[in-house]
């Protein structure tokens, strides 16, 4: 697990070691009881898993295919004036949780046109899509309730059953008799949770015949949009309207500001009386300061340039079929994208990493994912379209990532 | 449990259920997988623990003492421009994870100024300080580890603990030596985790008891400090920097961007190892996209503006303290505030919720806090300080709340 992928215990914690002296202020850290880490940090480096951070300017020379701005919005002007806009208009922060003084109109504009956008009949947003995840999964189950789970399923999501204390079953990758036969027997509360276009393979969820499951079995079924809203479905609306499952009283659906939307912030789609629900009971949203009006407002004018350019998601989905086509045309095995996200595989975690550098240095920016951020320890990189990218831009990325590929 | 106060299951969930008919986009809810809502919302509704969503005005004319800009600084004019600039420059959204395109020399810059006012070695922005709290609780422990948590702690530490999967000691209230008997024996890892300030009542942690229980039994310091920092410490600097434990080797602290800083995120404030550990193995960091540039620009500016006006950190304590004075010498029961809290006692959650009604009719905006938020089952109103709050305002407010107070 990511969580702890410590050596075993390795320091004396005996009652008679002597008290530690405190470091001074910005000092090395003396002694203590963070030496563990240490040896923690010794075997990721003998890994060769260590992240280290790397922030960008704001001027970077890099073609980006890391990010997940899909529809080229995060520095659109009008998106930046809206977030700019809302900071001026209503504060720099929200002030408190929604439900003291961290609900403003802006927030609720931005659920209104969020819903009926995509179809549902509420909507809920939070600080981030983790919070939403997090939110949508504690809140519709219960101990004694059953989750069944995609196991290529986000954290969020899987943290979200953690903390929900039900039984969690992790069912097959994209495989609806499975999640049929999980679901066979049990006697309660169930939910069904799946990523609409996963994350790090940009395949899609076998949406409509999870429904048809959910329905013969009484389920809830919780649909995590993150990739597929502004990419799928008319006009962007997502992959839930894409499947017919838009507005279905059965059918939960979150999605993040942060992605097509350019923005920040989680969303919880589905009837009334979830998103009243989750008002009442669900922690991450309650115990959490409202979202930043400037990241609402972005959100909101990115939603509304959408509604009037309904074309940038058909443009994001052909750009990443291009991709894909010239990329395995050349030789490169990838998964053929459903969504915006094209993933490319490497031979081992080493290799990745030097791909990614290679292709940095050639001025490409691409995301490589390496265990423990992937469920089946298959190194890749991550590229993703953006409905923004010329022809030169395209042309020119691919040779680069064909001319820094590993040897067999 | 907050997740869970419905009643048992209520419906049929035998396989041979008939399928429901999906809902029309928008239109009601039909028969299905979450009905027993509508069980639970009746049950919160005859309980009188209905929670809404109020959206304001941005041009709200309550006077504001329920929410946390205890600076006063969200809507202070350097500090908007400071959000509205970085939404400019640096774009809407982050467009990524951190580890991946979400990493801006602004969230470096962020980083190292608070850190070093903060006096801790280094710092890691986050989304939110709930997200904070769960990365720097899961990444400092594991399963075998042992979390010693005072009973008031919030509830984004608890949930910090549940994921961990840790063995979670829950401590009686501000009880050093109850923390010391939970240690005793322990072999292994331990973590003791607190509020500096708790969020409900105000009062402060013993900080320098509980760092001296630590370090005897060689424990590390987990220290919220959302409601301390640019309160509490030598110009704002925190609770950890008046106990003397900032930059401690064996102390971490998390702060929000949110309140006394007037924006959206939180912080990670330790050792450097400790950061990098959080980088590397930290869910909700890793799995979730950037502060958005907006959020960390009006905290950058909110930082600067404190260092130059270090009075308003005192200023608010002041408010606070005077507010106390004056309505437990109206009569009123309340806790006696350490930083810029102030707990009211309520005699029921519906005389809270009238109290906080007619205050609000009258023109004041003060915080109801009922079960299940609260811990220990109490109702009160929760007052905040700010330290732009005018001795007019403070007058109102005042006559207000005790005109408006429960009778006996």
């Amino acid at each position: 697990m990511p969580q702890d992928p410590a050596p075993p215990l390795l320091r004396d914690t005996s009652p008679a070691r002597p008290a530690a002296p405190a470091a001074a202020p910005g000092g090395p850290s003396g002694a203590g009881a963070f030496d563990w880490l240490d040896a923690a940090g010794a075997a990721r480096r003998d890994a060769g898993l260590v992240r280290t951070l790397r922030p960008r300017p704001a001027d970077s020379p890099l073609l980006d295919l890391a990010g997940n701005d899909y529809l080229g919005l995060a520095r659109h002007p009008e998106v930046t004036r809206g977030a700019a806009d809302a900071a001026h208009h209503w504060g720099a922060g929200a002030t408190g949780s929604r439900l003291v003084t961290g609900s403003t109109e802006l927030h609720a504009r931005l659920e209104a046109e969020l819903a009926e956008f995509c179809g549902f009949e509420a909507a809920l947003v939070l600080s981030s899509g983790y919070a939403a995840n997090l939110a949508a999964v504690t809140a519709l189950t219960a101990p004694g309730a059953l989750i069944v789970s995609d196991a290529g399923n986000h954290a969020s999501l899987i943290d979200g059953c953690r903390l929900s204390r039900a039984r969690t079953e992790v069912a097959p990758h994209a495989d609806p008799e499975a999640v049929r036969a999980a679901l066979t027997g049990h006697d309660g509360r169930a939910l069904v949770v799946t990523d609409a276009v996963f994350s790090v393979d940009g395949d899609a969820a076998p949406l409509p015949a999870l429904a048809e499951v959910c329905r013969t079995r009484g389920a809830g079924l919780l649909i995590d949009d993150a990739h597929g809203l502004g990419v799928l479905g008319e006009g962007g609306r997502g992959a839930p309207w894409a499947a017919g499952l838009a507005g279905d009283g059965d059918v939960v659906t979150t999605v993040t500001l942060s992605k097509s939307l350019g923005s920040q912030g989680g969303v919880v789609l589905g009837p009334a009386r979830v998103v009243e629900h989750l008002v009442n009971t669900a922690r991450s949203f309650i115990f959490d300061t409202g979202l930043a009006p400037a990241a609402a407002g972005g959100a909101l004018a990115a939603l509304r340039l959408l509604r009037r350019e309904p074309r940038r998601a058909t443009r994001a989905v052909a750009v990443a079929q291009g991709l894909y086509e010239r990329l395995t045309a050349a030789g490169l095995t990838a998964v053929r994208p459903d969504a915006a996200v094209i993933s490319v595989r490497a031979p081992s975690p080493e290799a990745a990493l030097r791909w990614a550098a290679d292709c940095r240095t050639a001025g490409l920016a691409v995301g490589c994912f390496r265990p423990p951020s992937v469920p089946d320890g298959i190194s890749r990189l991550r590229l993703t379209a953006r409905a923004d990218l010329t022809d030169d831009q395209l042309d020119a990325a691919v040779r680069t990532i064909v001319a820094t590929a590993p040897g067999d």
